[in-house]
């Protein structure tokens, strides 16, 4: 059995989980808190970042969700996720690397520091500036998103990909932490609800970070 | 033809045309400064970085280092660098993903901000605590090749493969800038020198960014 590491508001997890969900793999999830850099998890993963997944049975440990995604892409032929031309496949791919490393630095990254880790770590208030910073950020990701989907059915074309699975991983996040105003993106909004319509993505919404509570949307379908 | 924009000194840029020069692919160089932010080059990449790969008569871009990569190994079957069994490429892609993250993150890109972008943009010295500190990362990072080359051939498994590629890419960078001390480093020194001396990296060793001198064992084959 699949073992994934993760904690609820990791969006690289949520990206690996709604993958696995589309393809119907089975896994277990592991509570891993990664700011905790716990010995036995730097011995498996020495970036001690979330997530990773292991098959303790057949000792195998993936790290990395580009690789842990590439990795089911290959042994798991149902529901290509990185599929099409090469061209349309390096597509996707940018787009991944978009929201992995442009959304979750300029969004993500800064409301998981002031909305979570400020709370449960340090125990301080949020910075009001960099919060501001990161809603402004969202917006223009948004921006992004209602763009791309002017000229495409989905964010990287014509088909359900990796590229969307990633988007509203980060998304679901930035939302979870009350850092999306949805107000004027209807584009980004109705390809939002779609994906918050399938079953890879029910489990996901209905989970809970202790002490942090979503605002009233996040959850419903009708936002 | 593709035309690879870039700068010298650019490590993902370095990790491209290592993979282009095993595989035989050719390129012309197209020289860009991510850090000038030509309206241009932001439109063809809305990251700004280095590097992208063109082809302007296809009209074909491909942005994203890595994805880059995964292109050029799925169109030309030459000298396979992601292959073997799919927990082989899981692998390398981890390993290639650490030295894209970490290595960058801790040594490279503390070494290009400190004795380049100072030099060229701020024209002001550099940090001493922060270069020492690159350092000693640089040392750290030796130390994993290091146990990583005492259970196998290649960084990644028994054959070369992208994450060796990826290594010598980021490495080659933190040398040119003065920032590895390979006393104690026998294993790595050895694969480096093997790699330092095939053809697809004597291009990029003869090359400089302009003002900045690198040390004399850079280009050597023995150093
Ligand atoms: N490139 C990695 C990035 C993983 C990552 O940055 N994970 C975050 C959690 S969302 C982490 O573990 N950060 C370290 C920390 O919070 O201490 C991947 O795609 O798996
Ligand atoms: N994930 C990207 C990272 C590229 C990257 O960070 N490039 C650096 C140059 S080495 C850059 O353009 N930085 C922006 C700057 O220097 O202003 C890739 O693999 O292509």
């Amino acid at each position: 059995m699949w073992q994934l590491f993760q904690f609820p508001l990791c969006p690289f997890s949520r990206k690996v989980r709604l993958l696995l969900g589309e393809k119907g793999v089975g896994y277990e999830l592991v509570r891993e808190s990664p700011w905790q850099r716990r010995d036995e998890y730097v011995d498996l993963n020495p970036t001690g970042r979330t997530p990773i997944i292991r098959d303790a049975a057949r000792d195998i440990t993936l790290i990395d969700s580009a690789a842990i995604c590439e990795y089911f892409e290959e042994t798991v032929d149902a529901k290509p996720m990185i599929s099409g031309t090469a061209a349309n496949r390096a597509e996707i791919r940018r787009l991944v690397a978009w929201f992995d490393e442009q959304m979750y630095a300029d969004v993500v990254a800064p409301l998981l520091d002031e909305r979570m880790k400020k709370r449960l770590i340090h125990r301080a208030p949020p910075d009001g500036g960099t919060l501001r910073n990161a809603m402004r950020a969202a917006n223009d990701h948004l921006d992004y998103i209602d763009y791309l989907l002017d000229h495409r059915s989905w964010i990287a074309g014509a088909t359900l990909s990796l590229a969307d699975l990633a988007a509203a991983a980060h998304l679901s996040v930035a939302d979870y932490l009350g850092g999306v105003d949805w107000t004027g993106h209807e584009h980004a909004k109705g390809w939002y609800a779609g994906l918050k319509s399938r079953p890879s993505f029910r489990p996901l919404l209905s989970e809970r970070m202790e002490v942090i509570t979503p605002p009233k949307h996040y959850e419903l379908l009708d936002f």
